[in-house]
C-alpha cells in the first residue's frame, strides 16, 4: 500500500480495496501517512463520495486501530444510545435509567458540546460532584450493579477516528456521510454494546437539515453497525425546533429530573419514551416498541426511572440529593424574560440560532478548549403551532449579566418565524430504520 | 481570511476572491496555514478545477512570497524559457548561446530531473568544473559580459511554490493545468526576464499527453506571462518520441556541442533554431520567428554559436576545452548496441518509458535526494517513419555495467511499436500561442 496510490484512486473516483483503506487508516494512526496524505484523502473522498464497502472498511479500520470495549462479564443485554447532536437534547439524561429500569445495561460513552449542540458530559458536570472519566473496572462494575453508566471516551478507542475528526475539522470535510456514519460506528462498535440505537436528528438544528441526507446517514450506520455484528436501528427524530424547553447545562438537567419525576410531559418526554422503547425492542425485552415505551411511561409516572437515576448520580460521585432539591443545582445570577410582542403562532425555529444563543451567553463553546458556564442557557417555551400574545413569555435567557441577557434575548425572538394563521406542529419521529 | 472558508469556498465550486487567495497562499508560505490544508484546499481545486482569475492570484501569490530577480542593470532585452519537460530535451544548452548570439540577454534559471525527465542542471555537471549555483551579483555581471547565464534558482525566488509543489509531490495534485501554469509562471515571472518562451511539449514522452490539454495549458501560461507584464509565448512542440537522440547527460552535452559546432541536422537541432527564432521574434531583435530562425542557423554554420557556449562555459568555471574535446566528458565503461531485429518502419515510441529506461541505468531519479550517473544514458538513433533492417542499430545504451545496459537495451526496444507500411512523421512544432 502506498499512500498516493490510494489518494490516486479515491481522486479518479476508483473504489479503493479494503485492505489497502485499512492500511492507509492504520497508517495514518501511527503517522506513517502524513496529515497532509489524509487531508487530501478526505477532500477527494468528501467530492467524489465513498461507497458503501469503502464506508465499511473506513469503520473497520478505524475500530482495529485502538481498544474495544469488553463486555463479555455483564449479564446483558448491554445497549448504548447516540444523539447525532441537536438542541435541547439531553435525552441520555432519561433514556439511560429508563432503559435500565426495563432490564438492559446501558453502557454510554459520551463526549461534550460544540458550537451549538450540548454534550452530555457537559451536563452532568453541572450535576455537583458527577465524575464522567470512569475506569474500564469502574465502568463495567457500576453497569452491572445499578443498569447503567455514562462517562467520557477513553483515549484508546478508536484514536484514529479520534484523528480524523480532528482534521476533518480544519480541513473543511466534515461534513460528508460516510465519513459521520464511519466515525459514529467505530465509536458506538468500540464501546462494546451488543444493541447500538441511533437518534438521528434533522431539521433547522440539526447537522443535516434535510431528511433525505439524515435517511442516507441512517441508513449507512444502521447498516455499519449489523455489519459490525451489533442489533443496530436508527430514528430519524425532529430538530426543527429544540427538543426540550431548557438549552443548557444545569437547565437541562433541571427539566430532565422534571420528567423523570413524571411532572413534564410535551415532546422531550415523548422522545425518551419512544427511544426507551425501540431500545427495549431491539434488545427482545419488550416485543415490540409500542410495549417498550408503554412501561417506560410507566416507570416515570411511579417513580421507579427517578431512583434510578439517583443511584447512577450517587454511584458517580454526584449529590443525589439533586433528584428532590433542584436548587442544588448552579443557578444563573439573571433571568430575562422575551415576551413574544405580537399576537401570532409560531411558524418555525432556527434551532441552530437557539443554540448558538445559548452558547454565546457561555453556555456552549465554539472550541474545544473553551470553558463553559454550567449556570446559564436560554429556556425556550413556545413550540411551532402555539399561539401567543404581546404579552406571552416565549423564553427565559438565564445568563450571567444583564447585558449577555438582552443579546441571547434578541437572538432568540429573532429565531423565531411567526403566523397569522394556524400552523401544523412538526412529527416527533420522522421514520425508524432497522426495526 | 480563514483557512477553513477558503477550502470550503474551493470544495463548493465558488469562485475564491484574490485577496483571500492570496492571503491563503502567503499563509501557508510563513507557516500559518498547515500543510493539511494546503492539501486538502489542492485536492479540492484539482477536482472542481480553478478559474483563470484563481490562476491569476495563485501566480501572483506564489510571486510575492519572495524575491523577484532584478534585471533592470542588464541593456536588455531579457529573456527566459522553459520547458515542460521532455526526454533527449537538451534544447537550452543550445538555445541560450544561440540567443545570446542574435542579440538577447538569457537569464535562465534551471531545475534538475526527476522521473523521466532530465534536467538542465544536471546536464552541465557533466561538463568538468561547471558552476550552476551563481549569486545574483555574478549571474547579472556575467549576462551583461557574455549574454547568457544558467544557473539553478535560489531558495529564495517562489518558496511558496517549492513547498507547494513538494506537498502535490506527495498528494497526488501534480497534474492539474493550473497548479502546473501558475508553478511555471510564478517560477519565470521571479526570473525576472522582459520576455518568456515556453515549450510546451506534448506526447507519450511529455507530461501532457493529450494536444487539447497542452494547449490549454500553453494558453494559461501565456496569460498568466501577459499578465504579470511580460511578452510571453508558447510553442507546442513534439515529445511524441525523445527529442534528441541522446537520452542523459554527458550524452546529451555532446549532442549539443555537434549541434553547436554545426555537425549535426534533424529534429533537435530544428527545435533549436525555432526556439532561437521565436524568442528573437518575442524579444523584437528580428521581425519574424522565420528570420530569427535564419539567423539562427547562420550562429550554427558559421560556429559563433560554439564560440558562445565556449565563453558561457569558461564564465562558470567549466573547461572550455570540450567544445573541441568531447572525451573531456564523462564516458560511460559499457556501450550496449541495440538492433532491431526485423525489417520494419517505426511507428511509435513510448518516449517515457525511454526516459524511465535511461533512468533505470543511472542518468536519472526517481527521488529528488538520489545521486545520478553522469556517464550514463540511452542514444535511440531511429525516428518514428524511418525504416530499418534486422541488423539496423536503434539504440545505444550507454551503462556502468552490461546487465544493466542489456536490461536497459530491451526496455528500449520494448518501447518501440513498428508497422510494415510507411509511417508519417510526427510534425515538430504543432502550434505557436502568443506570437
Amino acid at each position: 500500500m502506498r499512500a498516493i496510490d490510494v489518494i490516486a484512486a479515491k481522486r479518479d473516483r476508483e473504489e479503493v480495496a479494503p485492505d489497502a483503506l485499512r492500511e492507509f487508516v492504520l497508517g495514518y494512526a501511527r503517522d506513517e501517512v502524513a496529515d497532509y496524505q489524509m487531508a487530501a484523502f478526505l477532500m477527494a473522498g468528501y467530492l467524489n463520495g465513498f461507497s458503501r464497502a469503502e464506508a465499511v472498511a473506513l469503520t473497520d479500520a478505524m475500530l482495529a486501530s485502538g481498544e474495544r470495549l469488553d463486555l463479555a462479564r455483564l449479564s446483558g443485554p448491554t445497549v448504548d444510545k447516540h444523539s447525532t447532536g441537536g438542541v435541547g437534547d439531553g435525552t441520555t439524561l432519561v433514556v439511560a435509567p429508563l432503559a435500565a429500569e426495563l432490564g438492559m445495561q446501558v453502557v454510554k460513552l459520551s463526549g461534550r458540546g460544540l458550537g451549538h449542540t450540548g454534550g452530555t458530559l457537559d451536563k452532568l458536570d453541572a450535576i455537583p460532584g458527577m465524575r464522567t472519566e470512569l475506569s474500564r473496572e469502574e465502568l463495567v462494575a457500576q453497569v452491572e450493579r445499578i443498569g447503567l453508566a455514562v462517562c467520557a471516551q477513553t483515549a484508546d478507542l478508536v484514536p484514529a477516528d479520534k484523528a480524523m475528526y480532528a482534521l476533518r475539522d480544519v480541513t473543511a470535510t466534515v461534513d460528508d456521510i460516510a465519513l459521520i456514519a464511519s466515525s459514529v460506528m467505530s465509536k458506538k462498535l468500540a464501546g462494546g454494546a451488543d444493541a447500538i440505537l441511533l437518534d438521528v436528528k434533522v431539521g433547522s438544528g440539526a447537522f443535516m437539515k434535510e431528511p433525505a441526507r439524515a435517511r442516507e446517514l441512517a441508513e449507512l450506520c444502521v447498516a455499519l453497525g449489523e455489519d459490525g455484528g451489533k442489533a443496530t436501528a436508527a430514528l430519524i427524530t425532529d430538530m426543527s425546533q429544540p427538543l426540550a424547553v431548557a438549552v443548557g447545562n444545569a437547565t437541562e438537567v433541571r427539566e430532565a429530573i422534571e420528567v423523570l419525576r413524571g411532572e413534564r410531559s410535551g415532546r422531550f418526554a415523548d422522545l425518551c419514551v419512544a427511544l426507551a422503547g425501540h431500545m427495549a425492542a431491539l434488545c427482545g425485552v419488550a416485543a415490540d416498541p409500542r410495549e417498550g415505551g408503554e412501561r417506560a411511561r410507566r416507570a416515570l409516572a411511579g417513580g421507579a426511572a427517578l431512583e434510578r437515576f439517583g443511584r447512577f448520580v450517587e454511584a458517580q460521585g454526584g449529590d443525589r440529593r439533586i433528584v428532590e432539591d433542584l436548587t442544588l443545582l448552579p443557578q444563573a445570577p439573571v433571568v430575562h424574560h422575551v415576551r413574544a410582542g405580537r399576537d401570532a403562532v409560531l411558524a418555525s425555529v432556527d434551532a441552530e440560532a437557539i443554540g448558538r444563543a445559548a452558547a454565546r451567553v457561555g453556555a456552549g463553546r465554539r472550541r474545544k478548549e473553551e470553558a463553559i458556564d454550567l449556570a446559564v442557557g436560554v429556556d425556550v417555551d413556545v413550540r411551532i403551532g402555539d399561539a401567543v400574545g404581546a404579552d406571552t413569555v416565549v423564553a427565559r435567557v438565564l445568563a450571567g449579566d444583564e447585558d449577555a441577557a438582552r443579546a441571547a434575548g434578541q437572538a432568540v425572538l429573532d429565531a423565531l418565524t411567526w403566523s397569522d394563521g394556524p400552523v401544523e406542529p412538526p412529527p416527533l419521529v420522522h421514520a425508524v430504520i432497522g426495526l
